[in-house]
């Protein structure tokens, strides 16, 4: 069944998709009064909605049952990764939405190649954050995950001070077998917690932005012995965390 | 520096590559006499290698320096999927073949959408070893990973009978949290191990196929709350089992 959010907290009362998911579920998903869908709703809470009629091309739904599974992860997942080529960074989003990151985002570095022009910032973010919210309704998050921008390492470090665990991906200590720092992470009572963990872009992280991470108490990870393009190692993260939290 | 395969075992001896890799080495890359190229045998064995000439516009290189440095994980992981739409199966075998995965073998199932031509499979098979190549040289694996192709359920199944763990992930257990197969697979030693793990196209598996496999000692595995893409379950699987052999 397919999911809509809704930007409201949950009433047991009638509500009005707006334009898009009208759209949607009228023309992509061919429905009818009375069929069924599911909806998410600001405070976290899920239902399954029934169409109760379409009005001006719109569609109302009324509450039908509670959905009662927990789809979100039992922690906050932020990552921090600089701008990235042609359209890796939307394959980001999508993959690490299903796989249940609460927060996306971008700051500038050194040697990021793609760079975002202040002008057109605000229709990206926009852009993103649609394709944050198809994923969180095809995987079944219970939350839409954020989509925010930095205009710089100490606006993110500075903004981000209050995170339970911040951690830092670096290549070089990849190969470094003696670097536990990712295993003592994940070793943690993991419930309510939060973690931020920066990647660096396709060229890397410098070695003087690692330095001021680290000086900031960001503990330098290696994430095994093989080189992950930047687009792939927030999604092996995602995934070793997802799974000590709700597997292990 | 870049990595290139040669399909042969290391000898102490010239090695003229291929046009490919020629290619790529004189024109993209733009090297000269003398400089360096980590080259990766068969045998699993890799070289700093230093280009010697240039001879009809292929690369003469001669070993320089042994690379003590394993890339390859401990163990053997082959991920079994239908064929999926479009570009995701590509998407697929690079993400793989990155996080570490041997062999990648497609299979015909009830419900895959994306149907394999007989006349076409070999040039789709030559395509994807090309992915799988540039994937495991940009990621300096030791090995490139093989794609293989069954016909059935049955051939998929008989050909792959003397794997250590078999497993299928099946979405009805996504939300079961009593079935503890994968921490009871995680938690064995998987050293000189191998493991196959099954996976559904974008419809899913048929629970008669499901049971199929069960039927020949594959055990169901859930991988979290949240319904991943049929592309992106693999990604988590291969991701959580690299954790585990590597650097738990």
């Amino acid at each position: 069944m397919q999911q809509y959010f809704i930007k409201e907290n949950f009433e047991n009362k009638s509500y009005t998709l707006n334009n898009d998911d009208s759209f949607h579920i009228i023309k992509v998903m061919r429905k009818n009064v009375e069929d069924k869908v599911y909806i998410a709703f600001s405070d976290g809470s899920r239902y399954i909605c029934s169409i109760k009629e379409f009005i001006n091309n719109r569609v109302i739904v009324e509450p039908y049952k509670k959905v009662d599974i927990e789809t979100e992860l039992p922690l906050n997942i932020t990552i921090a990764i600089p701008p990235l080529k042609g359209s890796k960074f939307e394959f980001l989003i999508q993959k690490a939405t299903e796989l249940g990151v609460s927060n996306i985002v971008l700051f500038e570095s050194e040697r990021n190649v793609a760079k975002l022009k202040n002008d057109k910032i605000e229709n990206k973010i926009s852009r993103w954050e649609k394709i944050a919210k198809e994923a969180a309704e095809q995987s079944k998050r219970g939350i839409i995950p954020t989509i925010l921008y930095k205009r710089s390492i100490q606006e993110l470090i500075d903004d981000c001070s209050t995170y339970d665990y911040k951690l830092i991906a670096y290549e070089k200590e990849s190969g470094n077998s003696s670097n536990h720092n990712l295993k003592e992470f994940l070793s943690n009572d993991l419930d309510k917690r939060s973690v931020i963990a920066v990647f660096g872009s396709e060229g890397g992280l410098s070695e003087k932005e690692v330095a001021v991470f680290n000086d900031y108490n960001y503990k330098s990870i290696g994430l095994g012995k093989r080189i992950l393009r930047a687009e792939t190692a927030p999604l092996f993260f995602i995934s070793c965390v997802g799974y000590f939290a709700e597997l292990s």
